[in-house]
């Protein structure tokens, strides 16, 4: 007998819970309640997918599955409070199904993206990661996810952790490194927007070219004259990073250039 | 009297000379001749822009333009050894235009991007930054880039190193977190690939939220525990470009919330 999730109730009222809420709602899931520490948001939300806020995770409604968006530090808690007979998935990248007190059905369902009040995410492309407790309930999550994205796969909490640090890495460092360079930039009355048909050539680039391959610029060459005036023309945090990631190119390159 | 180059000499055969040189000839520019230290490379180039290749700078024929596409640190003796006659332009994101020997016709033609073999260039988005010895031949660079690009402008050499570093930072930086990442994913038997929408969207954010909003990610939410967890699972000079961006990142909205 093949189980298909058709109603949802939602915990949590931020990015991720209103994107998702909204997505599936869209795709013909049936979205119950919302429920979140801020009832105000929660109204808010609940309101905008024309269903209930529920102040209290007692009084969800009988639902197929009860989806947690709330931030890693929160997870633990909430589930436990969830009445045991529903079924439950978190949206994290880093929690461990097995740190979480177990029920029938517990799973993972997490989107591999970004997600800001500013902007709404393009579904379709964006990777998610499914595990479950058991396998009827691994697929329920897959096909309800399948709903959504062509980009669904099956990972284990160690993987996903691992996409994880891989995440934080292109998105919230290079995010990071455009600030600095932002910041940078406006020191000097300059508009780090002139970097950005660069830095989407830097992407567009990786599509068929190994990053190792497609790495360009002065520690590349090996050029230290250059690194070095770069660095007199910095300081604090920036001044640090531009040379530890120096370093850390000039090691990439010589090493290989010796094996 | 408004004068315009519509004839130019390569000087270098890499992915900038090349890449210009075919543009250029695409847009009904002349090009005269290739000559590079490689004259095996030169001459490759030469036959595919149907043109001369010479041996010698000493013999170049009488253009408008000679285009020194070369290295930094050859810059300086490829332009010494320049007939005095001959107007240059070097394409370098660095070098200083007061560090180069005068002439009466002396400019920088800096494209700010990326090239490599395997991927040809949209001119029209990549800005080219123009700067000369003299207003009217500061202007024919500019006429010459507005040619092949909508995004020109005229900065200085302080400018220009300025920008350099943030492209550096932007494009060489990012591109290093990508193969770092990757290699981590391969450690571990994964792609990187599952990233790449991510990263697509960190870069679509970024058109329309400044990188201060767009931050998302542990070290934003000053998450310590994950951002220790992950520091365990890494090592090397990944660990520590881990460690040393997301403290840049505390620091940043720590600071920002006490103001």
């Amino acid at each position: 007998m093949h189980q298909t999730i058709q109603s949802v109730s939602i915990i949590g009222a931020g990015n991720v819970a209103s994107q998702l809420a909204q997505v599936l709602a869209g795709s013909g899931v049936n979205i119950l309640s919302v429920t979140s520490k801020s009832n105000t948001s929660a109204q808010a939300l609940a309101d905008s997918l024309r269903c209930e806020m529920i102040a209290d995770v007692n009084d969800l409604p009988p639902s197929d599955l009860v989806l947690v968006c709330v931030g890693d530090d929160a997870i633990d808690d909430v589930i436990n409070q969830i009445p045991s007979q529903l079924s439950v998935a978190y949206t994290s990248g880093s929690v461990e199904i097995k740190s979480i007190p177990q029920r029938d059905n517990l799973g993972v369902f997490y989107p591999l993206q970004t997600f800001s009040k500013t902007r709404t995410v393009e579904f379709f492309e964006v990777p998610f990661l499914i595990e479950a407790n058991n396998t009827h309930f691994a697929q329920a999550l897959f096909d309800l996810a399948w709903k959504i994205s062509r980009n669904v796969q099956f990972m284990n909490s160690e993987q996903r952790k691992k996409i994880h640090v891989g995440a934080v890495m292109v998105n919230n460092f290079t995010n990071h490194l455009v600030y600095l360079a932002d910041q940078y930039f406006k020191e000097n009355e300059l508009d780090w927007k002139i970097l950005e048909p660069l830095l989407k050539e830097t992407l567009a680039k990786l599509d068929h070219t190994s990053p190792y391959d497609a790495q360009t610029g002065p520690a590349r060459r090996s050029d230290q004259e250059i690194i070095e005036k770069h660095l007199q023309m910095l300081d604090g945090n920036t001044k640090e990073i531009y040379q530890i990631i120096s370093e850390s190119i000039l090691k990439t390159y010589s090493n290989k250039k010796s094996t």
